[in-house]
């Protein structure tokens, strides 16, 4: 079978995960996230994240982490600003419009929201109240397409909404790949400063399945778990993501994880590099975008499987190829002996 | 530290899923419920219940089910009628509600629904369009206190329902733990024959979390997956649900388990029975509710927890105990031991 | 044809209200509300509750003021408690359910909520966040059986409200037939005073349409244009409310006409009383409810037209008699010659 | 005081639905638009447009009717497409979203879809179920910049929605103004054939308030007045609807005052063409987007009030004005002169 670079979550969990679940088994424990694991992990996270004063909640996936914080959030009458590419604008059925909420999009270079973008959506709604309130600003770290932010924009957006009376709201499907890249400039306390909250991803960087939600701002805490169990969101059995955070926060696992996911990609990426391709778009997480003429993609998907992303010309598409935390170094170095063979 | 009676779902999972989720860690699988396990396990299901025409489709949790199944079947003038103590009605948080329905609720004595008692909200909303129109029926099976349905109640409420254009829902929670007990007389076949759709329950009964809806009708299928998506129900990692159920299904693993949990509650009710305790209802499934005075409780709780479920009189309250899967032979005598002692 | 006392809608609007049409027509104004006609609707209106820092909007309905007013106080995970015979709870086909928040409905005698109704709905909803958080109290008055909150009753009721941090809500479809009932001992002022947000009935007391919401507490006012808009509730003609509430306001037309439904319903029931007949309810507005045989309600069929209400026993039924602005003493007097043959 | 040219809805009634309203005042009539007047315009609605088997409603506003419509024909999981300046995208503070959809916005020229922009919104959309389903088509006649479909754009656009089973809904609040315009070429009949909804707008056309919402598509109209009452559209006195419509749709007086209105509008744009004025666009209808510069704005405001509606570049605007059923002679011919002086 050919392996495949499609996503991160095609795998199972990082085998500490499966010997604590083991080893916790038949261990009784309060339901709904009460039990001794989630406890721990929040506090690991708090510490990790240097937000002593943050609220900690663990979901199953990153639609549910993002249709639940939003509309707990907002107000009937207050949208959402996100990129184009954003995963909630694109990617989610309308998870944000089912609960009442409208998402004004910008188009972007890279996939990254700036403060001018904001204001351009908050200039062309001021016919009030024909027109709606922004209210939250949605950004993903790193985004759909690989890119992240450096401290200096995070830390502008993060003003601008401040000035503004915005609520910023960071995706952290893969916030471990951002802030583990070489190019990253953002520390773990700051994400923590420069957000109102945010989430750690657990799906795409060894759990089995969770996500963390992070509240920072604690005007925004107060009595979410209503909205947790209102949106299927709390799971009676919540020690299956207790023991899976309290694991990957153990010791750095995560990032430790992410690291490598991001090592494998780049690895590949200096490949493409040697044999003068070109990218989609400049990344240094776990996504990469080469390239590609028709034949090249061809012998590459002999051995490969990957998603053809976008066309570029009608020769040419650019590929997505995304590492884990799962990637062997045997993988990599078969897939860059494929890559050499294409010059 | 006690043991605690509180519920089914204080331990982990049986271990033959902790083994199988090791066992196929590594293997690559598709996202999304497109897994070979899901797929597998969606067949045995089906086969299980001899619904060739199912759709099957792997949830998270039971608020989930519900919220989705309830949402995705309606449209927007529709309501539901539920038992007064339905979970949907009392225990979700306004999952229903939120997604824009009201429930009607009935009092039953016993916690199932009959024919008359939806004919009687049917009477009472005649007044069209100022009142709604009612459309979905909801049971739970075993109910919340325990009771169960028998064949000629389903089919009655079924054919009922057919007469009415009503959509009939059982919520499974605990479905093991009713076709299991010793008076049930409704077969896997017919509870496919008899609803419209249903779930069934992994989280109380042996899997780390999870359940499987089952949609037996036809004109009810279609496109459901959006609404999973769209409700934070369609997880990445679906294979988590898949290999679960996989392994619950296969060789009949889930029934007994159910079946185990019932056992175990039949010998601590035949213990008070025989000091002569009454019950507040007469139940043959994996929950109890003996009757006990003041002194009595507080004897059985220096070595056990479980909640206090209904103040009775002054003196007499009845109590909750839940046994699972995971409840011993040693657990149960040891407290068989204590209720000798109550006398 | 037969006189309806069916309801209070059936006719058109007071000539001083046609006549201001007339002579305003071809005035130009602002749209949406801002037109001079509504400004000084709101005025008179404030000056009549003694409310001066109330913000006050006109609707052209009562259940698009109810279903505006209470999803613009909530926030998702709040509901409402509602009698149960609520104008909300039965007629409104599920409007409020619509914008996401369930109603806990509360069984009376009276169609009148008191506290205790309320601390009772809360004790039962403790096991949070399985159980909604409840939010806004709903209550009418005049109730939908005629009945009207007294003094006391309004102000031990907001009291407790406060204590718990509800809000109160009062739908005044035919506030104006409450506060001009002979028994009533509530102000003007009180109103206000005592509730957190209500609302003054056009449409059942003269007016062609529309409904005055007022809205006394300040923390509620903030940003509720933008609910009407999103909810259908602003029109850009707004100028065809203001013209009507300034009149209706203006030397008191509004209260005349609501004193004049309420005189005719008593000199009904007098007549009633006179014959011996029992009542549903003891009410002194403009709803009565006479308990009638079979043979007396054929009788009074014959030149009027009104609903059976409810049936009390195999011989017995309550009849419901609605008057109105629009009810004439030649009306009446005809319709009372009729009741003095039933005897 | 200045005439002001900024919408059509600045005045109150046509003179003839004033005497109407009077001369009907004390009819008692049923409520909830099963008066004989709602009944009647219906019927003459359905002759005018040629649809015997429409299912007709009178609702107070286009929002409401939209919102109404829009939720009504929907499931959860279905989404709208629109044109980037469609009303309901920009101008109803998120009302469609409110109910749960998600509007697909397409910029175009000149404010109307084509087949081409919906196939690309449909190609855009392809990764199922992660991405919405396509279900229903908003267009405004006369669109929201004045202009007007063509016979073959509507046919077109009907049959491609037909092929990709997609519902095809108008917004009618200015049909009267499209239809009656001198380049239009689609009769009242094609109107109805060529769409499965629309609506004719009362309230910009000589109306007190009032949209008629006309569903021909007989697969929509099943329990529509479910909709109409839980989004609070469904009036108590529908009779102030019933009587306005019918008034309008007898003898055509709805479209000569459309065809008033545009007529003015013509008026004065040959003004301004006269004097070598560009437009914004080529409007037929009662808008007209003249392009001037600062000073000649300057001038034009003097005596009268309009919009100044979009910055062309830094020495010219677009002003835009409108003209309705109550622009007089004289108001244009002073208007015009003003104009002059502009060369």
């Amino acid at each position: 079978m050919k392996y495949s670079f499609k996503n991160d979550y095609s795998e199972g969990a990082h085998p500490r995960i499966l010997d604590a679940l083991t080893k916790h088994n038949l261990t009784q424990q309060s339901g709904y996230g009460l039990d001794e694991y989630s406890l721990q992990a929040a506090k690991f996270i708090m510490e990790k994240f240097d937000a002593p004063n943050a609220a900690v909640h663990l979901v199953s996936g990153g639609t549910q982490a993002n249709l639940t914080v939003i509309s707990a959030f907002l107000r009937p009458h207050e949208s959402v600003v996100a990129a184009h590419i954003g995963h909630i604008f694109t990617n989610e059925s309308g998870a944000i419009e089912a609960t009442g909420h409208k998402i004004h999009s910008v188009q972007t270079i890279d996939g990254k929201l700036r403060p001018a973008d904001i204001q351009n959506v908050m200039n062309e709604h001021q016919n009030i109240p024909h027109q709606l309130k922004q209210r939250l600003v949605y950004i993903s770290n790193s985004t759909e397409t690989g890119t992240i932010y450096s401290k200096q924009e995070l830390q502008e957006l993060y003003e601008f909404c401040k000035s503004k009376n915005l609520i910023l709201f960071m995706d952290g499907a893969r916030l471990g790949h951002a802030l583990t890249a070489e190019t990253n400039d953002v520390t773990f306390a700051e994400v923590a400063k420069f957000t109102d909250a945010f989430y750690l991803g657990g799906t795409k960087n060894g759990a089995l399945i969770g996500e963390a939600i992070i509240i920072n701002n604690p005007a925004l805490q107060d009595e979410f778990e209503f909205h947790l169990k209102q949106k299927g969101a709390l799971l009676a059995k919540g020690r299956l993501l207790g023991i899976q955070f309290q694991e990957l926060m153990r010791n750095n696992l995560y990032f430790e994880l992410a690291d490598h996911a991001n090592r494998q990609a780049m690895k590949i990426k200096a490949a493409f590099s040697e044999i003068g391709c070109d990218f989609l778009s400049e990344t240094f997480t776990n996504q990469i975008f080469p390239v590609l003429n028709a034949k090249q993609i061809e012998l590459l998907s002999e051995n490969f499987d990957f998603y053809i992303w976008k066309k570029i010309n009608n020769e040419k598409s650019a590929i997505r190829l995304i590492t884990s935390w799962a990637t062997t170094d045997e993988t990599v170095a078969g897939f860059i002996n494929e890559i050499k063979k294409l010059k």
